[in-house]
């Protein structure tokens, strides 16, 4: 059966070439999904823990279910240094998945970061940790040991398809997701559309209106815009 | 860039074997979702315009922006018999992107139903047409048709992945997505799964107890359920 | 101060005309909210307490404050046949402002229905007795009878602005609200756009698909869209 | 430690007199909730899976994990005829907890319907089956059968505090709790408050004001209420 | 047709008197909103992207449509300084209309602020520019620049009636609009409360209690509130 | 009638022992939620209203209804030093029940904190102040005093049940209730389980896996994990 598999690590990942994810990393996330053809962006309801949380890594999927975190000890074996970890659930669920053991445990295996489509705990510490998470919700409870997800397989996370191996990126804006064969280009796209900003800041600092930079006065025109005094 | 490609229509959609459709449209939702392991299924948002909706089709997709429904005409040309169009919005929209007129069209052309993740209108005359829609909202607010989306694309419908050609069922429990290449497989594990339900359904109608169909009792008693007179 | 006045009754209202009103009763949502430009729709949240329950009539507005539906006995008396009483609560509250017994009273007076962003309850009876209403909520909860509201001021509902004489049509797609200046030429526009649907209905009943009888293949290739086999 | 326990069975429960919840089964919810000082109402997210769905019978809770039904096998062994079931879950679950066999299995164990703060599935045969349910979310999702939760223990169920034997009320205006010990009281408050509405509602219907029904006129205008022509 | 206009943009905003905004500018949204008759308040999604983040000033209004920020690039040439931009969407759409570059633009112009009943993006560079926007969700994703709203109607954002030239103001406890006819009155209004408020902080912090201070006790007991030892 | 009583203030409270609740004070909500065997936590919307709020106190009840807050005047005179109000309101509203003149009262008489299943205001000032509040909402929107509540008696707030003298602790991670009688075993289980994962955090930062440090990797095999290369 296709779909998610259950009960199945996959070892090996193909993660998306450590330059371009270096590279993407200076950019911010609405910078790489304009990038990128406006794809692969979460939910908006996917928020930092902590003002100022951002992240860039590869990413190392699990699939959990509703109240069950179990394969979250079986994913921290799979993460390499540079990975993030991406954590679906097969159902809504505000449970508390992670706290501060396993995020102690994640980074020590060199992950930089969880994004998770529920809940999170120990907020002050991660905090104090300075460990980026970006959730669905905040809460206290904890979850049980009980069921088989998997780790590795392809996950909807909050609304985007994530691969294991793809470049995440997440900040105040939210979570995007570009696929590890496109890195290389994304970074290149937005380096240019940044390069691309920093004029136009300049020009709208400067007094000119986007009106007139953009040209849009014709178009809005004939589209049939009217003025009244 | 991969992920969503805007202002494509693929032409060609390699449906599911038609037999296997056939024989998936005799099974519920839950049925089919439980044949699957547990794979496929929208958010429980989506709700059925009236009650008793149900359908079974093959997927034609088509990825919509927010508050703009032109594609909806240019997915009408691509409808085989016994398609079902789903509908995805790149970001959340309430409006109503469907109505009476498009269901004419659709039905028109042989669709058998619409799952859309935003929301659809008319309901009342798609009610008395019969034609099954699984919405997340009702809307009178219509679109403009200003951008180009695509069709035919892989498209992620209230948190479930949808290739063009698989086979959507819905109905008051839900809406499931079996892959085109699992169908016929699926098909097999819901007549299984049913015909299993069939002798249980009688045993536990003649007051039999789960606890002892299911031979439940020594690993609720080995788990420490604890029984106080 | 202007905005909401409290603890005032207006007794004069200026009703639209009820010959346009007549006229306007015979349209549903969707076609009038179009006819009007796509001005003056409630927001989606508002659902009919039984499928099929439709109104159209003049508004005499009520404002209520949370978990208090004094003012709905003081609204009664200045209901006139044909009025449908319009509720807005000054912040979001989910009580059941409303019963059985205020239906029969309204009715009595010659209202022909409720629109009410808050909560009501006796679905039953009200089912029963064929009397229309809209809510965003049901619930058994009750209100005390404390403090001043007001009657016939102007009032946001669900997100749209009722003047006291505006009229006010719901049915299975939300609710709409027509300026009593406009109803005439909102009943004229909606004839209009009524008879314009009939045509191609049966076009699009016969096969022909969007694309061409709106004439978009042009504008769609000049968009930039692709055709892939 | 006090609060909820887990993993424990209580078999022995105080049930309300027969005779006092035969007699509130001819009311409906708001009758109830009124007549009882207003206390004991869920969360009006509580909804029929089917309309016109109503129960009236004694409370056997269950408490729930998310995504795990295991102790609702166990529950049904301890259920007697006229029983409801009450399922709370232990943090916010969409999950399908219960469908048509179980609900084939409650049935055969007398019980006469379901109130679940979680997701349940099969409703087109529970429907067939007129077997009522009320519940937050419908969803087609299974469960695990992995943990151990309890078996009446007070639970609080969409707000509400349900204790093991309590008079558990539903219909189309949501649910209300009735206190074992207070079931007779309930009735008879409930008969006298019916009684009291027929008058009423005749007065009403012949057009009679509330304002004046109720003598409301005086303490409006000594709060301050205007009338403007 | 009355209601919203689109395509238009009102050059001539009749604006709240400057010394009167300058005067309001004094006080907090929740003192303001009590001095008005709790008027005017939008409702309380309606969250600032940054703590402590406030404005004050006179209301430039664009009508917008979903997923479109076309009218955004049009109100930018309507400002002067000390305006506040109030966006208002058709329906409820979740993108990202507005980010560092247009707040560049804006600022550049005059403006002090923007409220938006929808989503925003570049919120570290909205941070780090100190640019208050108070909006319904952060979002990442772009918009296109197709179809035209208005400019300088009357909009409805998040619950309330916004003209031209009113006043808005908005700080940690919300945004509120004060019609520009009220502003003095609603500054004195203010400033009245407020001193009043001094001297009942100070008798609070001594330990005096609210219902000696305000007389409670004789409205409550002849409420008929019971002390139980 | 049993359930909530409304009208009647309990003077005596019986609160936890103050040894206890010091105790108690050391730890974060996580651990005490667990140590207590995971109940008593609330719904995870109840938030700080600013980041690093915290407080560990006794609960003093009250019992509110929609949009009054006159019962918060009646239960200040009821506080002693290390009290925490808990205010539960009969039915869901976001008015803002309490501000800084309140606060400034509580703290007068000795509160360290407010827990509200409704909104309050006076954000920046309360920050300000340092009085740690956890909230459903925040808004500027303030109530009438016109109808009673009832103070000390067990209220259910945001899903949990609390008794009048219980401890209540809240931090970033949510709102949890110990009863009065299980103070000190909480504490005594608190700071047992604090001590183990001190050891646990040392292991796992020396980058031991959970796997292995809480051995398992058989339990795993056992239920069927397979890994692929």
């Amino acid at each position: 059966m296709s779909g998610y598999e259950m009960g199945v690590v996959h070892r090996k990942v193909e993660r998306a070439d450590p330059a371009a994810v270096q590279r993407l990393s200076a950019f911010g996330v609405a910078t790489v999904h304009e990038a990128m053809g406006r794809v692969g962006l979460m939910k908006p309801y996917m928020r930092p823990i902590y003002p100022g949380a951002h992240l860039c890594g590869t990413a190392v999927t699990v699939l959990l279910h509703p109240g069950d975190n179990w394969m979250m000890h079986v994913v921290a074996e799979q993460l390499q240094p540079g990975d993030v970890v991406v954590a679906a659930v097969t159902a809504d669920c505000t449970d508390g998945f992670f706290g501060d053991l396993l995020a102690t445990s994640f980074r020590a295996r060199g992950a930089c970061g969880l994004v998770i489509d529920a809940g999170v705990r120990d907020v002050k510490d991660l905090t104090a940790m300075g460990f980026p998470v970006f959730s669905k919700t905040i809460s206290a409870k904890g979850t049980v040991k009980a069921t088989l997800g998997s780790v590795n397989v392809p996950v909807i996370c909050a609304g985007a398809i994530v691969n294991p191996g793809d470049v995440v990126i997440a900040d105040d804006d939210g979570v995007v997701v570009v696929p590890a064969a496109q890195a290389a280009k994304a970074a290149d796209a937005s380096a240019e559309r940044e390069a691309n900003e920093a004029e136009k800041r300049a020009r709208l600092a400067a007094g000119e209106l986007g009106l007139d930079m953009y040209k849009m006065r014709e178009a809005l025109a004939k589209a049939g815009l009217k003025y009244v005094d």
